[in-house]
């Protein structure tokens, strides 16, 4: 077995609130990541694959077709976007790096199954200083 | 002469647009930089004194100095901010990085010239392909 | 369960010898390392937490809390500091950058627990092409 | 258990074909990779070692030995060289990032088992986009 | 004026050598970079244009504009390519950095003059450790 | 004319202090830096070459030359070394950032010269967030 990663990036606004919380619960919880108006950042995320090498092309998976993949699939949907309001797939979730890489996950784990491989992991930067692992539910 | 650089960093969230123009100009001009809900980055900021060793304590600037005048004057009006809703240095103005690094010069070059240094650059990347440089108006 | 990192810097002097050798034989086994006036790093260090996603605040842990606990417990003692001389919980133990994981780990495994989650492991570099990885004496 | 990492570099040219297909078949399953002449990359190498602390050197395995057995079984090969052309040991295999992960692995597990510890992983980035990790037949 | 900077990147082989020199003089002159069968980089290029900010904009220059130019004039042709045999504008000319940051300068000064900017600078990164700088003739 | 640098490392321990000052001056004017025991830091130094492309090599300095060159008038001194104890050059200076890079120019200038090349400027890293440069006492 053997791992392959694949690096993208995205750069994206959030918040981290609750509408149901007053402003001052979510300055108390969330600190000034609840900035009513958003912040945002620069997200790098790291997407590895398992499997076996095929030995006719050397390959696990053919990184073109994962890099497109993760960009149709991910990074369209979330670059220059709006985290909390503009993408799909998080639509009624908290916008936190933790739950973006949970959701990230069920968005690749299917079609890279479909190839054959296993989606092994999602690690997803916010910042040089903070980053999530996610390895599916079954594995850890 | 020495040059001395310090590296602060900001989260926030922008919009490149024209209020006056309609949705389709302002795609078309600004591209995926117009989305009107925002998106974000992880702002690196070096700003760069130049000046003279005090051969008493080896320093040109105290760092601690300027670490804590980029904070005050920069830094926290920014960080986890909109640029163009929440600063107030940016009141009026395209939240672009060039006029941003523009913006950032006039905060800070007056509370280092009362050091008896001189500010010499502000270089702000707004992600690791893009990045500008301001030398002020009058050294280039 | 979902993985969380966050990544703090100290600035340190140390060396490695062991006093009941003689320099010379400190220098076979150690080389450069235990030149007698000490040299230094600057050591960059990840904690990794693991748990579950809290729902109501996206969370794992709170990585404000993760952060002054890393810094109360750890980077106070050691930044701007000698390994060897200046810090507690490095008391008669050889500074090195294994030993130092080991012991950053037992500083910080009962309060991380204590707030419903598991210390996952600790990643110390000492240079860029040097680190080391421990993830306690239970989990490997 | 401790986990030690050592990184190295080379740089070299390589190209992904098999002599037996066309060039159009070449390039319809590598893509730009396959070009006749060749391209090239600075890779990046992270050895892995596992081992328990010897408590008189603080060590699991010492560095300068790791780092020398490293540059002479492997970067000494590979450094300045053509991975398809020059390297004894991937004679008649595709120079793919994944096949030459497990091929370094093959070249260190003896000599690294020798010293009383285990070759845990072997990491090799071929562009800060892409890397591979390899753990052994056994260990996953 | 204010200075403004895109990276972009490119992978490629290539070797430093004579061909009116023996191999040992070659060896002798460019050591392992003479290598007969290639070696190759990961190659990081900065392009800085300088100009005034455009009120409306902004923008000293369209930073997508740019990038495409850079794509198209200089990448295309470079981008997983031999340096020494593929590249038209480095016919007959040494591969070395000093060269091609050199001969990138030509590729892109009038087109980016004809947008009423000035190339400013080519910074050419070979590994992490060597790079080069060209500011034309004119300028230094 | 071009300018080419070379990158290298040194790991030294140090301290801000003067002698004849108090302890509690010390801390007031240095804070932590002034630690009696000392602290360290991984050092990065780029050193900026000028000069005329040889069209004969390609060359505006070879490479190999400066980078020995750097590890015996500089690297050697200083890595794995005490800047305030152990470094000739250093004697009865203050062992800053500025000071220091302020010194290799003088280490090397001369040598450089000799090579029908210019030394055009010293970059020194003190940590990721603190770098100065010196360009001379003529150049600017």
């Amino acid at each position: 077995m053997l791992y392959i990663t694949r690096k993208e990036r995205f750069n994206a606004a959030h918040k981290l609130f609750r509408q149901e919380w007053s402003d001052e619960k979510n300055m108390e919880v969330f600190g000034k990541c609840s900035n009513p108006n958003w912040h945002g950042h620069n997200y790098d995320l790291y997407v590895t694959v398992k499997g076996k090498i095929n030995r006719e092309t050397g390959f696990v998976i053919d990184l073109k077709f994962l890099s497109k993949l993760i960009k149709e699939m991910v990074i369209d949907k979330l670059d220059h976007k709006n985290v909390n309001l503009d993408v799909d797939f998080m639509a009624g979730r908290m916008a936190s790096t933790e739950v973006l890489a949970e959701t990230i996950w069920q968005q690749l784990e299917a079609p890279i199954r479909s190839q054959g491989c296993q989606l092994h992991s999602i690690k997803l930067y916010e910042t040089e200083n903070n980053y999530v692992e996610y390895f599916g539910d079954e594995n850890h």
